[in-house]
């Protein structure tokens, strides 16, 4: 849809539709009483789409309007609005299924990993997340343990059962990952690592892709369909917070994503109550707001001693506190209508 | 606290330790490996506060952290971890009571309003809200009915008994104002009207005052001070959504607020969950969010016809599923340990 | 412009189509490969627009996009890409005219007001700015010097001859505002206090309005308006800051808003560079930008001696480089093809 | 700096104490008149710094305050207040000296590349950029020519004589790049891939890393540091805009960063006006302010024919307008004291 400028000449009207009909799409041209707007329709593909007709910033033109959304595997209308159910070892994620998923920010020791899944499980989680590859902030911060990491979630997945959630920060590492994984984790800062969303596309392996600390929800949108692309169906989308100006915490939860997400795309929503806080005294709260505002599953930091955390220590729950957690949590999603979801 | 560049002379130094002792304070150096820090101690007020010496940039200064917060009255540490309860004729707000506030955004006729007040009345809701005076973007919307609006809202009073929340626009307008409401509404774009708020706390009227589209949190606590300092104590924090660069919803309701302003605060949090959204879709699960997060209330628009409201329809609840609506909002306000307020 | 839903039925785009019809609008279908759009073409008012017809939430309906800009006067179509040029007692803005206005952030002192006086007025400049009544943030902060601000005011526009730029805060100070003030200055935080604006618009005196620290331009625009509308077409429209999430200044200085503002409306622009940056090291870099970017001028903050200051004097230039600064900024300006403006 | 809690207890001031000396750091405590202060104060290395001691969120605490910036090489202090002067190919960047970057946003074609190339050539430019690998936000978008761009570019390097900078995305690609680039481009959605970083600093090769578009100048200045650490001291930062809730332009370009990056950094800051604005009429504008503030050069796109354009045409200068744009650019860095860089 191209809205010309209220001083467009008849001359730089005919060159658009002419531009359009050369893109083969089928111009239909609009007068109102200010402005003409003329309207691109009918065979123009996703990938020849009325934004790459190039169009914006032509003679006369004001603005170009899409109608369509850019994405098509993750939209809602893709499905006909049924909503996709993942199984990832036997614990279902979507739909009326609900999983909490929860683990130590970072793998440290064989201890830590091993005492924290027996507390998750012992709560009745679906999943076990930790990391072996940390992205950090500051090249001299501790960066994870690598394959030792992966190898202790090896054992903590043979001790609990519990499905593993880890994440891949370089194509390089998709081997070894895949070895452990039964759900890739795809970081906020790599959400637009577009080299990285293919390979785990072409893995086939469920994914967790977390918003970009500045991704609008179609951004993240767009970022999932760089996985469904290559084949790969087993994706959820995950809320962790966005930039804003506030200060009085790490950055913003924003919970409409659940509701709007929801509306857009068949895929289910996870959200991170952790990061977005930074800080164990408003997890709580957050989670049970994410549950009852309808989110499927979430996502949380825990620690058997947060005070010696090697990495975010101050927003991990203690594992003392998990079991109260969890029941609140599971209370919270039935209010709106899930299931709690473990094997 | 005062940082100094690491190049910092002695000279430097010393004209920094010399202003503030002329401001009254008491400086105390510590050197470290690689700056020294300066902090500026004692009988420093609030109101000849650090930042008021005006040592941020002066020579060899890099920066100056502010230690204390600069509210004092709506500080938790005030009323020693106490926290405020409001009675607003018979119904309570804060602590362990939860107030459900509805009505149209608008006052639009007698018709829309007494009809209003009767569903959310019968739906056991706390008060009655409903704007006489209307902050428009555009100078050629309907700006409400004004005076005529105060008079249908003091007869839905009546008729109901509910307590009526209306928003003041206009320090002249103050005496109509306060001859109906029960709660003085200030909207967010009034959030930093200071002499609006210093007329609010000279009135002693109980206060629900919005969070500006990009307060931050200690911004909005500085305008309750503007209220609390006139010997006005009864103020209610709203929030109801902040400016960010996601388009797909109005703005970004950002629900971390409630347990952050309830740690910095002992005055109630009340959530807008209407105006964020800009659609009724989300409004429910927001809605669920916000009571679970711990909020001390909802404010929330309802209108017996939506489609035909002069504002902010598409925002508005039914009226016939208002009562539906209430009940949900209440179970989730049990989950944080709320009780629903009514008469 | 109303984008149906790709699963809108024939029923739901028959109701929008029949509710258009109703709002006196000329309904336009386009039926695209997979949605339905629908204009609203014809004698929509501006204060009866496709918005407020209350489509948007409406079954089927997925949006509506306002094809029209919802400002009218303060629109570059409204004067057909002429530009306004304002004469403020003989010193032009606008069009190829810079206006550099220069003073110190409050009225503090008989000899600091006029001090500065003479020193911007040596260097050259178009007017004069100074505070009598100064939003604080903090209740606790000191608040300007009222009535006796303005009379020291009158008093260095009598020695200089330089017109007079200050705030007005409060619709209840109009008066002796206007006793003093050539041009009555709308701060940042009041750019939607809509009495306001409607007063300063009824006064006819010229204003310089702030943008709001969240404010989008089309919202600075409708501000301009409520100025507008009550035929005062004397405005300046003032970029100050944004806010984002960066901390390392006190808000972002969005410098594209001056050629976008240019584009989008008739009205002269200013850039107000100190209270952006918020410290001196980056007024003067950011006012060369500024004036390089084609604004049509500058309002800056100067005094004799900051260090003294009672508000914001890390952020003013020292009188002593003021001339210095002048200079420069009139180079900056002529790059950009516009003059110098002083009587 | 550790700030206690009005309430913290001597236990919980004790306990921090005790945690201080065992991470190896010298407590040092201030008591105030209503919180105590705890420095800590010595030898902690920039790789167990206070944030890693992980206070925050102990008992009592109330929040930490880091003294030190969390990056080392990068900061101005590293190089003693002298900056970092770059010489590609014979063209050099940053202290006085100057560099326009200038290019098609991406390599097409063999007659697109080559008629540019003359161009810009012919205008003066320091460097010619070109991508051959093209992050997109849509999978369905055109993703670059890849390795046949790469010979393209070294066609018009040979052509020319002009420096390369190109971008890599995926450190698989290193190699390939490695033999066309002078300077390997790091894209915004890349800024923190630190596998990408690091790959690039164990190169050598000089870099151009463009800030990310919610990343704090911290954040940029860590992400150089992670190149640095490698022992590559060739990074030129990058601004090209960030996210704010302005819709009237793609991003919000931020030029204050200019002055702030030079008072943080001895590196070299260019500036990208090509996407900030996403039209032409923005660029030029943009150009002379960034110019004017500072900037150490500036890298935009220019493509003979924009209207044909695979990617980004809007924003492309036209090759018919660029000598006297580039002459426009040249008098703006003049006036900031600069020189033009070229061979």
């Amino acid at each position: 849809m191209i809205v010309m400028k209220e001083t467009a000449t008849e001359e730089e009207i005919e060159a658009v539709i002419d531009k359009i009909e050369r893109a083969g799409a089928v111009p239909h041209r609009s007068r109102g009483a200010r402005v003409t707007v003329i309207g691109a329709i009918g065979d123009v593909e996703q990938d020849a789409s009325v934004e790459s007709i190039g169009l914006e910033g032509q003679p006369g033109v004001d603005r170009v309007v899409p109608i369509l959304k850019p994405y098509k595997l993750a939209s809602s209308q893709f499905r006909h609005g049924e909503r996709t159910v993942l199984d990832i070892g036997g614990r279902k994620v979507g739909g009326e299924h609900f999983a909490l998923i929860a683990g130590p920010c970072t793998v440290e020791s064989r201890e830590q990993v091993l005492a924290t899944a027996d507390v998750v499980k012992d709560a009745g989680v679906a999943m076990f997340r930790g990391g072996a590859y940390k992205p950090r902030t500051s090249p001299y911060a501790f960066q994870g343990l690598g394959q030792e990491g992966l190898r202790l979630l090896a054992e903590a997945k043979e001790r609990t059962g519990l499905p593993i959630v880890t994440e891949l920060m370089d194509a390089r590492d998709l081997e070894p990952v895949l070895e452990v994984a039964d759900v890739i984790q795809v970081g906020a800062r790599n959400m637009q690592n577009f080299p990285l969303l293919a390979e785990i596309g072409r893995s086939g392996r469920p994914a967790l892709l977390k918003r970009g600390l500045s991704a609008t929800l179609d951004e993240l949108l767009m970022a999932a369909e760089y996985i469904l692309k290559e084949g790969n169906p087993n994706v959820m989308l995950c809320e962790r917070g966005i930039k804003t100006f506030e200060t009085s915490y790490r950055v913003t939860l924003d919970l409409q994503a659940v509701p709007v997400l929801k509306e857009l795309s068949h895929l289910p929503v996870i959200v991170d109550p952790s990061h977005a806080a930074g800080r164990r005294s408003l997890v709580g709260p957050m989670s049970l707001a994410a549950a009852a505002a309808g989110a499927d599953g979430i996502i949380v930091e825990v620690h058997p001693n947060p005070d010696e955390a090697l990495c975010d220590g101050p927003q991990a729950l203690l594992a003392d506190d998990f079991a109260d957690y969890a029941a609140a949590v599971e209370r919270a999603a039935m209010l709106a209508g899930k299931v709690f979801s473990n094997a």
